[in-house]
């Protein structure tokens, strides 16, 4: 059958052949529809973040998958049945991690691996196995943009533990800041825009007018800021200090100065995954501001299958106008290569379809 | 009456004469017994944080009392009742914070004043008046030591909110490293190894031994961590990673390096105050090590009236010999001037007595 995957020593998305899987015990065989492109796949394709699987020559790429039961063999799933797998598994070495972070989600890095990212095949194939309890059934409606789910669940997870993070006391957010306009900060942003908790939503990107993400920002009732012109640690007093700051961006100065946009008693999500760049920051006017402002920081990665259940029920409210500005291509697996173009002005959220929903 | 205070241009404690207050409806009139001396107060004399009421020449010290009720007034208070006071008050100018926070402690700074540190007038004087909601009742036999419920709310207050920060999944946390041995490190050190929630305690200093606190640490059976030996970012592959790394410092680094000792899942709390600081980090490792790691940072600064009452079971359950070893001095409002002094090895937690016990 045919995958896309990455080569060794390579850094573009090849088309490859590769033997059908056949499901183990416990096991489904899923047909593969559509398997969503996002920032990290352009990280591993860069060498910047995961890895091969062990002793393999290649990584079959794709973790935002949406694909319908071929063959339940002796699972409770049925045929038909329209699924999104979850993403990480237990390191196949049986390093455990320790037992209060059996949540695979809240595992040390170490200690899972990440289909289509570290370690582990992906889901951009025409099949894939996976066991049953990483299989999340969705409502048949949502099969076509089914890869959405995936996106979802890291804000989903981010927002929850950043609530947690205030839940000592009666925190009532209001507003909220996006840090970063790709797919994820747009999809964020709408989530919060159409959403119930916060009723004034900022995105933050350095795109110039005219431009789709910045329509899209705007037809949400969200407003736009143009990071050339506010810096990050500006934002508080031209517009306001935000109750959540949710940082989409990978980009390593923002989990720094975005604190200085986070409002007392507020919080900043962490979602990028940066590489190692020193730079000098105020570390003690941070550090007191952090203190004096209570304010907390959460980090956070993958999610668990709660959240992909959540992210669900998201998925389904959101408007259809919503997901039909951002979904701006579905190229066949036959020709991949548009879905990985990162640098195209006309192009949101992409996806790669290996059969027709 | 004799008041501790600081002049403006000052920056040593000194003996005043202030009248005797008169409490006003809603106020009780409280005798002081002793005011505990911690860092804030060196900070507020080195004119590093805090500052005077508007137009008064001078700041009546002490934010850490204890006192008995003189006149109840019409409040529903009872003469003689042991009380402690909280620190915080609404902004005298009507400054209002967002609905949101009128709990006090999570307000912003410009909303409140801080009575001994910022714009209000302290405990330090023969007798203070509070409404009655700042009174905080405590056991008659913890009258001695009761100057101590206010750091010990501190802690109760950042591990409310470090623990609240991991509650989106089932966190069980065995570690706990205490960065800083001056008397808040050592009172949380205490409460760390004396308490339930933490099976292996670390505490982090650089002093050389014989050394009061480090034996201290020691009996407590805690491990003492020389920071000259073992910088904070080696402590995770030296000893273990933490579950909770507790910063008691003002030592700006510490904030930064202190999350490489976070272990994944884990959570940094951070309560040192210090001035700006420019210097460089790898703030692409750190940002990614927040987000792989999952890791959460709080800062938290100020305790509610429930921190209070907290903090009074957490006082008295502390065994005997560790208030003993805690409490190095207490000197007569006569002469206070050793309560202050900060560089002395024999010297850990002091007050200043105002009326004997």
């Amino acid at each position: 059958m045919d995958a896309i995957a990455l080569r060794r020593g390579e850094h573009t998305p090849i088309r490859i052949q590769t033997p059908k899987p056949t499901p183990k015990s416990g096991e489904a065989l899923v047909r593969t529809l559509r398997v969503g492109v996002d920032g990290t796949d352009i990280e591993v394709l860069a060498g910047e973040h995961g890895g091969f699987p062990p002793g393999e020559d290649h990584l079959v790429l794709g973790h935002e998958a949406v694909g319908i039961v071929a063959n339940p063999n002796d699972t409770d799933l049925e045929e038909g049945t329209v699924v999104v797998p979850t993403i990480r598994r237990p390191h196949p070495d049986g390093r455990t991690a320790p037992q209060h972070l059996d949540q695979l989600d809240m595992a040390p890095m170490d200690t899972v691996v990440e289909r289509g990212i570290a370690g582990a095949h992906g889901f951009m194939a025409e099949y894939f196995t996976s066991e049953e309890k990483y299989l999340v059934p969705i409502p048949d409606d949502l099969a076509d943009v089914g890869f959405l789910v995936e996106p979802i669940t890291i804000t989903e997870k981010a927002v929850e533990h950043a609530v947690a993070s205030r839940s000592a006391f009666d925190w009532r957010p209001e507003s909220a800041l996006v840090l970063g306009n790709g797919p994820l900060g747009l999809l964020t942003t709408a989530m919060f825009a159409t959403g119930e908790r916060f009723s004034d939503v900022y995105c933050l990107g350095r795109r110039d007018r005219p431009d789709l993400t910045i329509d899209m920002v705007e037809s949400l009732g969200a407003t736009y800021i143009d990071y050339r012109e506010t810096p990050v640690s500006e934002i508080s007093a031209a517009h306001r200090p935000m109750d959540l700051v949710y940082e989409a961006t990978g980009y390593a100065r923002h989990a720094f100065d975005g604190l200085d946009a986070v409002a007392p008693a507020g919080v900043l999500a962490l979602l990028g995954v940066p590489t190692d760049w020193p730079f000098e920051i105020d570390g003690g006017r941070l550090h007191r501001e952090a203190v004096l402002g209570n304010k907390a920081v959460v980090g956070s990665v993958n999610a668990d299958r709660n959240h992909f259940r959540a992210a669900v029920r998201t998925l389904d409210r959101l408007p259809a106008w919503v997901i039909d500005d951002l979904v701006t291509g579905v190229s066949p697996h036959t020709d991949a290569e548009p879905a990985f173009v990162t640098d195209d002005d006309a192009s949101i959220k992409t996806a790669v379809e290996f059969h027709r929903v």
